[in-house]
């Protein structure tokens, strides 16, 4: 029932494998990249979509720059691997992920002790491992605490895709919906298409459809009314950027769920790992929001929608305050308010994992120094 | 600038003459329906849709019901008109409009003084004339009030289509708008596009691209952002149906809106006219809402959108409770809360003109008994 396995993003034959998101749900295509220039293009394009997927991408389009790095020193490569994260952080800028993950993979290369080029290729490539690696973990984590949050059959009303496709594997959101299932509890999701690009109808609805769990396809629009109709019984998204104080940028239309929910007592909760908690930044109007082609808006699959030629505003994420949260699911444990103390302390717990596991690698026979 | 004057419905050749509504904005056609049936099955496709035009639409298919009428007495068209009139109530349950139409014009030919066929069917033909010129009257005097309600350089927030298209001409929230303009207020309109079957983006979008009117079109989910980051000064929309207390029945997405708006202290104004108002149902819990096919969400123009057989919940409207109202507009004034009192005015003194209206075009010479 819960085997819903799908490996958004991978490493093989020195290139960095993605889904193409773009062509689900009528066709499955997995596309190779083996250039920086191609995986920051595919990182805008939306070949690969939600915040730790576009994470992992990043971080192995380090390991491709290392790659092609013509620098025959280390001060040589890592001015290749700033310029390759500057290349890539500016593909989407909202998802704190992206910089999160490319950071870590230079703060990698800065901190080897062996700074050869073979063994700093070696040792990216096992960093971008470990994030990938970590990534499936975190999501099984998070599912575990978040369906400690649902009762048995609950409806549960879902924004956006947080699944496999949306992380390197599992999911955010729907890790919880996936756990809840693998616990054997019944639950039923109402599953927001998620206009403009329609991330929910596309992705969500063909994972869970594909997991065998219970659902229903609705128009945005729907939500308000399942909820006032008390057929909600908590409200799940993920988060492309959390900051300090526990604001939470999404995808465009979380911040109407949350408010509508709020209203009506029911159960707010984003799943994210702290990876994106953002402490930089004190609030969410600090959040950097993407706007996007007016051609989403106007246009499916190249047909139009709209008269040629009409204005579009079209945001691709917006700030949900704190207040309208009930918790926030991270892989350290459920964060309750006052956010501002509880993410703090997630995001010390996490570092120092991440921290351990980086040394314990390198102590392995073979660490950090395998040229794959 | 505002030369906006579209006529959705007419009467021409003996046939109710429609613009189809769901081949905008790419193609503007006019057909023509000549049995009651037809005009049923056009109500429920949506050739015609907005409460207001509908009831003209079911008022002119009463006409038609009189001359296909075998019957040589009056008892004989009488029960034929019942007949008629339950086949087109039938066809979409929520707008009340439509069974207002369809008795008002029952009770025009049960009135009549000379009963005979040929006079009741001229009678009916008159009274839905004056049902239709009446729509586009109301909507002027709706607009007139509705426009004092609208500051200078005011950003408007636009649910669904209350145009021109919506009605038999101007339109109810639209016609604030045209009055706005009209009196050369400055005003920018955010339209909704209104998923699943995008009459912003199809039908209000290309009304104020025609009418030279500032805007802007988003994805329905956008409109929480745009309200809390202070860019709207008004929302607007119409109703399908209002319940004694104030409750409003519109078009799926109304209550979320309503509910952020108020959450961010922006006003809130459902413009209907009495026609809408339903003093039978005490509340909005009442109002029957209708669900439309899956395929309004699955696919656009054709095009799958979704997974092959994914279940869908396809509510086409949602209620708003009266709490969340700031005022609502009707062609007798602008009605504030305690709305149980203000409605029930309203619609009293709509009621009188109505008689009055009817008692003068019988005593005009020729009223009343010219077969067309």
């Amino acid at each position: 029932m819960t085997n819903q396995s799908v490996r958004a993003v991978f490493w093989e034959n020195r290139q960095v494998m993605l889904i193409d998101q773009r062509r689900l749900p009528g066709t499955f295509a997995v596309n190779g990249y083996a250039t920086v220039a191609a995986v920051a293009e595919a990182i805008q394009a939306m070949v690969v979509r939600g915040a730790p997927a576009i994470g992992a991408a990043g971080a192995y389009a380090m390991v491709l720059a290392a790659h092609s790095s013509p620098a025959h020193d280390t001060a040589g490569l890592l001015a290749d691997l700033r310029r390759a994260k500057a290349l890539l952080d500016a593909a989407r800028p909202t998802a704190v992920n992206l910089s999160w993950a490319t950071a870590r993979m230079l703060d990698a290369a800065e901190q080897a002790a062996d700074p050869s080029v073979a063994v700093l290729q070696g040792l990216l490539l096992d960093e971008a491992d470990a994030i990938a690696e970590e990534d499936v973990a975190i999501n099984r984590r998070m599912g575990f605490y978040g369906a400690e949050l649902i009762a048995d059959g609950a409806n549960l009303l879902h924004h956006c895709n947080t699944g496999a496709l949306a992380t390197v594997d599992f999911g955010t959101a729907l890790g919880v919906v996936y756990a809840c299932a693998e616990q054997g509890k019944r639950v039923h999701v109402w599953v927001d298409e998620t206009r403009p690009r329609l991330q929910g109808a596309r992705l969500t609805a063909w994972e869970l459809l594909r997991a065998g769990i219970p659902m229903h396809l609705i128009a945005d629009n729907s939500a308000g009314h399942l909820m006032r109709t008390g057929q909600v019984d908590a409200v799940l998204f993920g988060a492309d950027r959390v900051a300090a104080n526990g604001d939470v940028a999404n995808k465009i239309g979380t911040y109407k769920l949350a408010v509508v929910a709020c209203e009506n007592r029911i159960p707010v909760y984003a799943v994210v790992p702290t990876s994106t908690v953002d402490l930089t930044l004190a609030d969410g109007d600090q959040i950097p929001i993407e706007e996007r082609s007016s051609e989403e808006v106007t246009h499916i699959d190249g047909v139009a929608i709209a008269p040629d030629g009409v204005p579009v505003y079209n945001p691709a994420f917006d700030v949900t305050p704190h207040r309208y949260l009930t918790a926030i699911v991270t892989e350290e444990g459920v964060c309750f308010p006052p956010f501002a103390v509880s993410l703090r302390q997630a995001k010390t717990a996490a570092e120092a994992r991440i921290a351990a596991q980086r040394r314990q690698r390198r102590e392995l026979p073979g660490g950090g120094g395998v040229v794959r």
